[in-house]
């Protein structure tokens, strides 16, 4: 486990969360784990769960969408735009297609801090359409699927 | 004066806010005045402003960018991407690049309900950063420039 703790805050009755972390790692190191697929695709996401992206273009007015596909093959997939993407900050859409009725989308705002000694913090602002939307996403596994990420990228930030 | 009143709904404290207008023609005119530039152009914005679209690519996944210009030659300019666009439903980024910083970004959620009568009534659900960008955003002046477009989309569809 990592020394280095995920805080996701989430007020009660608000449509937003935020997702803290720290990483023993310089923020070019962060924002090149988040913008090259092949790094991307190697710790995004839950344990045991595949990434492909079939669409990634970090670029601002870019587009993505990927699939976590686990053992079994079930594949859940993931997509939206980049509105923004910069060293400093990614702002984008995000919507997961297994939910019932399409249209569910967030917006997300990625913030990344240099820290002195070579560190990076990590805000991630997430907005929802809906306080209803926020606490669906909440209680789908958010959070163990955000935890295993970071622990996966703390690994690979190491061999970078 | 259209006798179609534009309703603007928000609720203190809250970071989203909601736009309700109806139109008296079928939603595949009221859709099409929205993803065709030449018409979007005619309608879209304050009264005495022209608008020049840079960029326009109204499918998902794709990103916009127009030029609010006034009469004195000052130029506004606005961009995002469109995270779904459908005829029954435009999900989009929006960005007022005129604001001291960047990265004050919105999701706008238009829906088109079809009416008896071949009539329309357009929803949009704006939900932004922070309850102080949609305040903002109301203390701009959005409520006349939405009034001035919409009055001229009237006389448009009229038209179409």
């Amino acid at each position: 486990m990592s020394k280095n703790k995920t805080i996701i805050t989430a007020e009660p009755g608000k449509q937003e969360l935020f997702i803290t972390r720290e990483f023993d790692a310089p923020r070019e190191l962060v924002y090149r784990a988040h913008t090259d697929p092949e790094i991307f695709a190697q710790w995004l996401g839950p344990q045991d769960l595949s990434v492909d992206f079939e669409v990634f273009e970090p670029v601002s007015g870019g587009r993505w969408r990927f699939l976590n596909v686990d053992q079994d093959g079930n594949k859940y997939a993931f997509h939206g735009t980049f509105h923004e993407v910069t060293p400093e900050r990614i702002i984008q859409t995000f919507e997961f297609d297994g939910l019932p009725e399409t249209g569910h989308v967030s917006l997300e705002t990625l913030t990344l801090e240099e820290l002195p000694n070579g560190r990076t913090k990590l805000i991630t602002h997430a907005v929802y359409q809906t306080v209803a939307d926020r606490d669906g996403m909440i209680q789908s596994g958010m959070e163990s699927g955000v935890n295993d990420g970071y622990n996966k990228l703390d690994e690979l930030l190491e061999t970078m």
